[in-house]
């Protein structure tokens, strides 16, 4: 999870309860614990006997409520909670979620993970019929598509909506008087329902978050689905039937956390798996095998255990690695890098490394990883990574929107290997990743998206067709 | 590392480098390095053609510079920096290091590690004779010993002022043309001297920051030694010969960074020897090792290799546990400390768990995650200790000072084991805590201070004398 | 301008730039120079080369502007800015202006000095076609209004919007190629254009501004008119002919800066002659004339030259009462009081005092402003208002919304003599106060609105009609 | 009161209470009636049954004090405030007064108001002998001297540390049982006691700040008294006898504020009749009076009356004049001063005026007032000045140290005309200035300092003899 070294970033989590009296109190809590989904802002809006009232902020969830007056007026026993990436130009406080709009007759709170894939169209539609956007997110999209429908019911408006909109979204809806959540028709986002001793109920992107506030898993949101919780409890409806499963594969290998389970597999089993697999498929000669701290940790005891050659803590993260204004100048950027992970001389010196990472990316952190190694005296490093090479862009809610930035997408593994520097450089087959996820699912790809590694993308792309690039190697 | 809930704190870290066009700017990346050893405050000052000038704050580092003005009015080519843990009653702005003397022949800087512990009486002293003191630290005291004393040089007044105090000390010494660094003559505090590339020198509390900023280990300050640093390269003196080695055991089992290295043992390797010799003295019936992460996995590891018992991360950390505002109420408190740890079930469920943490201060939240793993499924919990019982005060600079907080100290080992709720209860031996360090010294406890495990205090105790109290329990 | 007391307040400033390259950073002095016009929020869009971009935030200009960057990156040739008087319910950041707005085709930001009266029932009609509302102000509805147009060029669409809307407005509009300002077709609110050296146009709230930035003063807008500039100069165009001119004669009264002209009409001379001429409708037997500072002393230097009594400097404004966070409690809330004003006892000591205040609106601080001077020695105080009794709410711009809270529409003038403390109570007629400001008009009450006095409003009330209440006491 | 534009600053205000349960409350609302003798930055500290707390910070009482926390936790029964008035170099938050002395035995805290002239000296002294200072300021020398004292008790101690200091200083000293308030040998500074209808005693640099905590006037403090309040009262002592009243004639003309009252003479009517004794002294053909707001309106009153020739509001102050993060660039260098001042062209126009103003110091302001009437319409502009020329430095308590800045010390009479740009220039004269006042005193001057305008120092001038340059022009 270095993730500012990667540049590989998730596009927001959510929360939600309804039916307990400290509500804000427990998103916040709850948020907490989806913080590594979105670092740039955080918002909370909370239903007080059907008035809704938020509070949102830039930055992290305790850089927003940096005073408990900003929770202790968000009373009520129902809210949702965001916490969001904010790509480029799209960082002000107005896309900060959730969005609140307030009607005459109706209050409405939205809270959304993933991206759509018509949302440019659909935004340039709807202003021609004079709608007026105030935010760049897709979320709001959403709203003025349920204000144009004319159905009786906010429900029947919400699923009519639900139906325009295309790609990968996981949303929380607030409204006066209930508490929805929905899942694209292809589960790429995760979401979880689950439920407190008190009988509150709680949604959220990963299952951490239910842990964290002491929830009861009660089943995964299921692709299509709209899950309505109000006082009478909830009750799950489907707003299409034409669905099929594909979870994002990099919830799997990066972003999500190691406690959390999807679709019934624990993410951080699925990455032991994977550091099997890949020790099989990858076998090399070391005398320690060493991950990247934190994120592939998992990965390599999957390695060590499988082949058999000695885990060792080679690298050090610094649990201080926060964000900093001071920004190292030209000859000091290295000290920079330095300021994030550190070698342990005593450990690495005179070994040969099998070095373990979840993912390669751009390629330039793997780089001076293999030379912090060598510096301290590894006489060998192999980088293994334990996913396949990343070489299409996603357009379902993670920030990889194009294939220049993408190493694997403009390299032979040979180049890769030289300009990182390693001594042998292996990845997962994608055969090998659907084998270690192993989901439970007769869809494609075992109910996994893998378009990143491949290709095989499991909607159209809509509004990205025009503009799409293929990546210049892609095998 | 997860001091909020130990409530085992090392007092300070300090950094000094001189001979560096960009001596503040590394200063702050050293300090980076050494963020862990206090959070609650931080200052640099420079030397800018012999001027001095500071910048401080409350709170961490990237806190207290967080606009790169506050850092680029810190010009020149020598600098010192602190990080700073505040005791009640001293968090004021008035006690963040380096306290900056302007005197009107001189200034003078000074940044320090470590506890005095005749600081009360020479201060009552030093007011008899019309001294003011501003701050609540030591480190004025030192600063008006020096003033009072009538020698020619600053160096001899420096060091006639270094004999006349006692106790754990980590001095650094900024002057108009010169750093000075000095240890306590016990050594119970680690102090480093490196060289940069450019031919600067750097001094700093661990290793590890002279690793951030690419410098070259040279040697460890010694006890006793003065070492003083200006445009003439170095030169390593002492203001006493009365010295015996008693390096802090507390630095090796918790406080030091695993990538530091003091008097030639790494803090990693040490760890694993802990765990390992505690596989020896504390065999356990289990499936899987599992440590409290982040600072007991080196331990864990061992423990795992020379058991055989598997390793496996059944503990998350959630890498966004820094402070919070938000103050879980009663029924939430729980729910507070489940935003820093959570288990991993489906690791732990249905197995016997031996479960290595580095050391056990209050219990309470040993308690917690017995508990957390049980309720994640863990059929049996065997609590492993990678040291020996903490039962006596630290007087040197740890935030230890008196013995009923410790639950070694108030409870025999059965009555521990029940409060803990663990199935077993296991500690290092302190033969092995030696062992496991294996400190190159003729010293008693070869070099090292175990004085918090047995009592055996390798210096007077001064003003403290009258006020110990001797644990409830002592074996 | 004792607003805080006073509780009367204006609903905001505008100013408007074309063509200079310092427009953002004219923008600010020319909104320092409107800052009695609203304190609780402020912003500036800027143009540059067609691209619009803005900051805004809470509080007084110099407070939301706290940093030269935040106006350095407001580059560009035009802009327009806003200070802005927020009423309850409405203090969000989102509803500080000016509103900008992000088409696919185009940009548009608003900036609003007024109230509509129909603003309720068009923002229903626009939701109920779909539309979303983000901010609770009336400018937000105009931009619906544009949006929703077909004609051509974004000229008509705008003159077809200011159709629709009643009450009274000032707008500033500023599109990627053009500045628009617009007043409604009573001029309930002032509104002049001028020029600078350089050849750039300027619209402001007051000439004050004008001044400020060293404009010459070209025309004030008149009603019903719409002022387009760009890059051509400027052009008067119409958007209604059905004009007819009532400028809000409490802008004479109280809220404009005695240095700005309104219709030809200096400020502070009209406050003269509002004193003069209640010197002769309400001779009073008293030693020295004293003025509530500052927003009275115009009037009372009139009155003191009319009526031959020497005018004294017998009470004084703390220039720093500015607000405080600190509530006095209780016992100590009448010390808060004195913390604004405060009587010099060496000039009211055994007089009878002609106190003479603009306007009375809750009697409140005329109780305390006449008991301070009581306990200073005055023998007697005269309290003499320089306009007429408030006894109805105003719609059009000023925070007067009901008449529960206007002393003079619940009690007889005995009955607020009594209350207030005073030996005489008198108050300027609504003809001397016509005659006092002497617009050259041939509308009603010359081309004033003193509908607050006498209930004649010169339109319909639209959505205010259904609720609005008679005084209890009239006359 | 435009001092950012006079560059004439006073340097504190002070202000102590005894015997109230709101003593830090009242303290705050005193010390905001004495703002306007320092604006950068202030500080309170509290005595809580023998226990002293404090609060301080840069900038304005408001923005210190800036949550209602700051004041509420200092609680208890008496205390002392202050603001100060910064000095180059000396802007640090240590120099923020009161300051606070932690003693085994005892603390104390001082506030001063004034200027020791041989601090310096003093200061070189007890450092030779090892003191150490930690602040810039004259107020911790008292302190040092005290604690060198070796009389038994403190106010003995206190006594001959007043004698060893020399200069115009007005000192609080707030101990554990007792409240100290100590006032210079020649009464330089302003210092007035009062009483509370609670009983408690109040002292404060202006008896505005008396009649803002509605407290009764007792009696000014004399020179070279010790004023000792606690629990049974108050006592007046003495510390010396050799004392001569010389109390500082700009408090008169432009430092107290008008309602404040100095040795029985109310300063507004001082300056009524400065600018009285200034019409016979320099009669001038003028059509209106105008003063220069706000600290000349008195004396323009005075001439006015005194003249025949009509007053009138010509300037106008912006009352949010205050101060600005944003620097106008070289262009508009000017209309950053027009958003102080402006002129009302309405008044000026066609009209011969006598401008009024309290001071002359380097003249830039004046130079740029004429200007602004004359583009107003002014056909011509007499400045009339109801003070002396400034031509010394003052060493007691105001920012005038060098003469090179008094426009008076470098250039005549009709220089300075044609460099201000004035039709005419006129100054009332020092004997006008003494009568205006009418101090009743039999010492020199009857009773006032005006070294300033005569160089005729009222007492030796220690550390500052060596560099006192004289002025180029002296009469």
């Amino acid at each position: 999870m270095v993730s500012e070294v990667k540049s590989l970033n998730e596009e927001c989590g959510v929360f939600g309860i309804w039916g307990d009296a400290q509500a804000a109190e427990l998103t916040y809590f709850g948020l907490h614990a989806l913080q590594h989904r979105g670092q740039e802002g955080a918002g909370i809006v909370a239903n007080a006997q059907g008035h809704l009232t938020g509070e949102k902020g830039l930055g992290l969830l305790t850089e927003v409520f940096d005073h408990p007056d900003k929770l202790a007026h968000l009373t009520g026993t129902a809210a949702i909670g965001h916490v969001r990436y904010a790509t480029a130009g799209s960082a002000g406080i107005e896309n900060i979620q959730p969005l609140l709009f307030n009607f005459n007759q109706q209050q409405v709170a939205l809270a959304h993970n993933g991206n759509l894939t018509n949302a440019v169209s659909l935004r340039a539609e709807l202003e021609a019929e004079g709608a007026i956007f105030h935010a760049n997110s897709d979320t709001e999209v959403l709203m003025h598509l349920i204000q144009r429908q004319t159905a009786a019911t906010f429900e029947q408006r919400l699923k009519a909506s639900l139906r325009q909109i295309k790609g990968g979204f996981a949303y929380l809806v607030l409204t006066n008087d209930a508490l929805y959540a929905a899942l694209d028709p292809n589960g790429f986002r995760p979401l979880a329902l689950g439920q407190l001793a008190t009988g509150a109920y709680v949604v959220a992107s990963e299952t951490c978050a239910l842990d964290t506030v002491n929830a009861r898993f009660i089943r995964d949101v299921q692709p299509g689905e709209l899950i309505k919780i109000d006082d009478h409890g909830y009750q799950v409806k489907s707003y299409t039937t034409d669905t099929q499963l594909s979870v994002c594969s990099m919830e799997f290998i990066y972003f999500a956390r190691p406690d959390s389970t999807i679709y019934g597999v624990n993410v951080h089993q699925a990455r032991e798996r994977m550091g099997q697999l890949l020790a099989k498929e990858q076998p090399v000669d070391a005398d320690i095998v060493v991950g990247v701290p934190n994120s592939s940790l998992s990965a390599a005891n999957g390695y060590a255990a499988a082949s058999g050659i000695p885990y060792e803590m080679g690298l050090i993260k610094n649990q201080y690695s926060q964000r900093t204004f001071i920004q190292p100048t030209q000859r000091l950027r290295e000290q920079g890098v330095r300021m994030k992970l550190s070698a342990v001389a005593a450990v690495v010196k005179g070994k040969k490394v099998a070095l373990v990472d979840d993912s390669l990316v751009r390629g330039t952190t793997s780089n001076y990883i293999v030379r912090l190694l060598k510096e301290a005296g590894a006489t060998a490093v192999h980088l293994l990574i334990a996913s396949p090479p990343l070489r299409y862009p996603c357009f379902y809610g993670i920030d990889i929107e194009n294939t220049r930035e993408l190493m694997a997408a403009n390299l032979t593994l040979p180049q890769m290997q030289a300009k990182i520097g390693a001594d042998s450089l292996g990845f997962l087959s994608v055969d090998g990743l659907i084998a270690a996820i192993n989901l439970k699912s007769s869809a494609p790809y075992s109910g996994l998206c893998v378009a990143y590694f491949n290709g095989d993308y499991p909607t159209p792309l809509y509004d990205y067709a025009a503009t799409f690039e293929l990546p210049q190697v892609t095998a």
